[in-house]
């Protein structure tokens, strides 16, 4: 191999922000179909790890109400705790027991305040001091969260299941399709397609290279219901010549990266994915999604049929 | 057909988003006067289509109010109803019917707590501890969608009912006008322009095209009042030699894209329109928005002639 | 005058957005020096003219604290006659005067609660419902334009009180300058200078055309201090053998437009201002902002000497 | 020297927003590591200056937390003193002493109102009425803050301590290696490095120039794990023939700017910093950071890694 061509394709490998031995080892793909990196990092402190912003910023809708609540509980028991702790004088009203406690608890932190239970000692009322501030800070990263939650914009694109390799012009092109989930406008939505394989004529088997794919188009104005995207393989294409069986034996993957601007969010918005050599099918093509038009002439599309592919012929590389 | 007009249609009418049976069978607008797309999906399970996020961000303040209105009365209704169930026991003070209960419920959610009535059993406190609860999600999630819509710039950007067919330099022009109706500034505003058309020369009644207009000029950089945005019927423009009936009987539709920086919100705005055959006046042009300057120099614009035009002859294109 | 100046003139007036009119007739400057645009609006209904949002959202703190204040009075007062006209039964505790029925509303709105005022009549209990939702949207409100202020970027740029025709390398220049008067950074800052004035050749006096004016330097990858912004007068430049009386009798101004992205926002800023022609100084150049470096080598600006310049002389045109 | 290198010069000088003065008499670094500016502005009002808001917005959260423990315990001490002024009737229940007001004060600012003790006074509730609005704007305030702070997107990208002269190719180049600290991921990336330094042919040892470096790579599509930035030493490097002491004597600084898109906060972020010449290693490469691939073939790469360097011979420059 020549120094010209290791330096291209250092080059293309560095483009993906991958190290060289990463894309030299890994017999994994490196981008999962949701679109997380098969990598990880150690080595942090505990701290820098936790990341705490990211994990609630980004868990699911379910888990964060599940955190909210657990913590309400687990704080209202502590001071619970503390209340019992500062004996039966501390409290006026209501049992003297942990319950007892625990319901005061609850109206002080949640600024109710019935006065049913109320502090007596000095001691009770610094507690409450400390547990009303503990609520104004707790509420307001409570109420923090759920608004970076709901100011974060996350596109929501679907891909199909399988990209074909399909009868194209007078050849053949790669495809793979997807279709906006969200009632959101998405314009601007620009597509990139990167092919990782190791090299044909490689030393090793673990020589990987990574090549851009030309597409026939690489963007679109709007996205309101599906794109089919196309790269065709001509006599540029590094898939010229290749066959289903070259596909595999290279590992062959390719890594879709997308982005466009979100209109319900006024923001930009990326999606990754990838298909292996394996969620390509050879010699295949899509269904249209169209349903038939209906009697006012709206237009629908059936997104059920996203993955629907038929085998078709298709002629030799 | 050669097949490279082919594929030049293909580009463009891809270049919309928009699928080859859309655009050949669609007997609608495809874009409304409000940016809206006449196209529909379905085949979403329930919970991908409800998009509820998307539903609550864009509705008018009159509904989101009647939501949270609407919200607030059966939260408390249905904790009022598990009041009374626990027992005359369950609280202390107030009557024993449904309308203590319903006020003691919304003593308890908006955290006033007058204490008048207060929980006695440890059943009553539970409830308690989880309106509380409840209270305070329910609280963080309008707070969130409160500041959500506050922070989604939205442009106000006001087309011209008609578009015009006018007399330009020696020839003529497909013209339109928009004013910006709020006092916010739009800086570096952009236009594209798309016909869309059956093919003149098309073999069937549905062979549709998509060709973008070359504008005067494509940006503005300050957009402070009106803004006539002039396609001019050159020796390139796809309307050469075009009468009106060719318009109508080409089903003609130009799709409008505006984009620019709001400088309130500080973010990108997306604004879309279009103009069907039948709102695009031959042989008009758009009379002067501009009031007479005043004493002091001071120049107005009057909003209610955005949509004024009167007929002049043109030249033949 | 030929079609091909009329042409050329057309453009760049349309670059600025503001209608023939505005340009050719308007006796004021276009924009001020704290960059609002001398035009304005009118034939808005009522509602769409209000702008309540961009209202608050641009006022000063001070005014939107009067504001909050005031509402907070207002609706408490209301609150306060409806209990009142209530009767004598429907409060317990406390007189049964406006006062006590007021505090009794202050306790509720802001969802304090003591109890030592408490509602007793259904009619009561409604309103204290009412008032227990109104607390909460207004509450929401609040919360939601404070976040939307805060969240809201403003280049805190200011421009030098003068423009200077200073002597460059051989000739001549016309410049101004900024500071940064924030601690944040603002990088990748550009800068666009047009004039306007009206035609020195023109048939009647109120010809007005704009011209982009060529900067030495478009923008600067870091703004820490200071930027002196440099139009070279050379053989292309439109002041070329002007003479200071020349600006004065074309009615000239310098527009700017500055744009640039503000790290603690994280988000793109603008900036607009302008120079008459009164003023420019002619023959003048800045004086240096910079102190004597302190002992430790650290560099110091003082930005009251932003606005100092000294008379020179310069070479002619 | 020539007029052309002069302007040269000057170009690049103002490219990075120091005037003349700066570059020419700082003895100190220009950049910190930790990115700010060894620079400092007087004569800011004091209001100005103040700049409360960013101060508020980038300081640490435990400074922000203490600045929130002291506000609330100031405010509570500042009415408790009013309530003790107002006399032993102002207030009815508890003692009549500061701690009693105190905790009054904190069960009125909270919105909790137990009501054990109650305003009494017409002065006392007029108290109270202030109290709450102090509290409802204070909360927004400090809502405000946290949720700007929630928003605000910064890069935590981690360079390595010192940069190296490595061999590379045929010949040799500097390079630097970066780490993202985060879970979040940074998509296009990209990195822009200028050389500061003393010109060797300078008249007086204070002249100092600004050469952009040329870079093997200017930017990442992804992020996900490490990049090092390589800048050849080519027949076009400012540093062609340069040795270790040329970098010292000289005072060499290599200024280091990045942006890139976050995709947790779906924002544009910067970073910059900056390598001295005592910071780099003169013949010296970086170590791999990548463990040996896992059993199941997932690669992690360790972050303690990042400044592990190792000797090298270099070829002559």
């Amino acid at each position: 191999m020549s120094a010209v061509e290791e330096h291209v394709t250092e080059d293309v490998n560095a483009d993906l922000g991958f190290g060289a031995v990463v894309a030299r080892e890994s017999r994994r793909r490196l981008l999962n179909r949701d679109g997380s990196f098969n990598v990880h990092r150690d080595g942090l402190r505990f701290w820098e790890s936790l990341s705490a912003y990211h994990y609630f910023l980004t868990m699911s809708w379910t888990k964060f109400l599940g955190w909210i609540i657990g913590a309400y509980i687990i704080v209202n028991a502590i001071f619970a705790a503390v209340y019992v702790l500062l004996g039966s004088a501390a409290l006026h009203g209501g049992k003297h027991d942990f319950a007892s406690a625990f319901f005061f608890s609850i109206h002080t932190l949640a600024t109710i305040g019935y006065g049913n239970v109320s502090p007596v000692t000095f001691a009770a009322n610094v507690v409450v001091a400390v547990e009303s501030l503990v609520g104004l800070i707790g509420f307001a990263i409570v109420y923090g969260f759920v608004f970076a939650r709901f100011a974060r914009p996350t596109a929501c694109i679907r891909f199909s299941e399988k990209a074909v390799i399909a009868p194209y012009k007078d050849g053949r092109a790669f495809m793979f399709r997807i279709v906006n989930q969200r009632e959101s406008q998405i314009v601007n939505l620009e597509a990139t397609v990167l092919l990782s394989r190791r090299k044909k004529g490689g030393v090793t088997r673990v020589d990987r290279e990574f090549v851009p794919l030309k597409l026939e188009r690489e963007s679109v104005v709007f996205f309101p219901l599906a794109w089919t995207i196309v790269h065709p393989v001509d006599a540029e294409s590094p898939l010229k010549h290749w066959t289903a069986e070259d596909l595999m034996d290279c590992d062959a993957e390719f890594l879709i990266l997308l982005n466009g601007f979100d209109e319900t969010f006024s923001q930009t918005v990326h999606t990754r994915s990838s298909y292996a050599a394996s969620e390509v099918v050879w010699g295949a093509r899509f269904r249209s999604m169209f349903n038939p038009p209906e009697e006012d002439g709206t237009i629908t599309v059936d997104i059920r049929k996203l993955h629907e592919i038929e085998q078709v012929p298709i002629p030799a590389g």
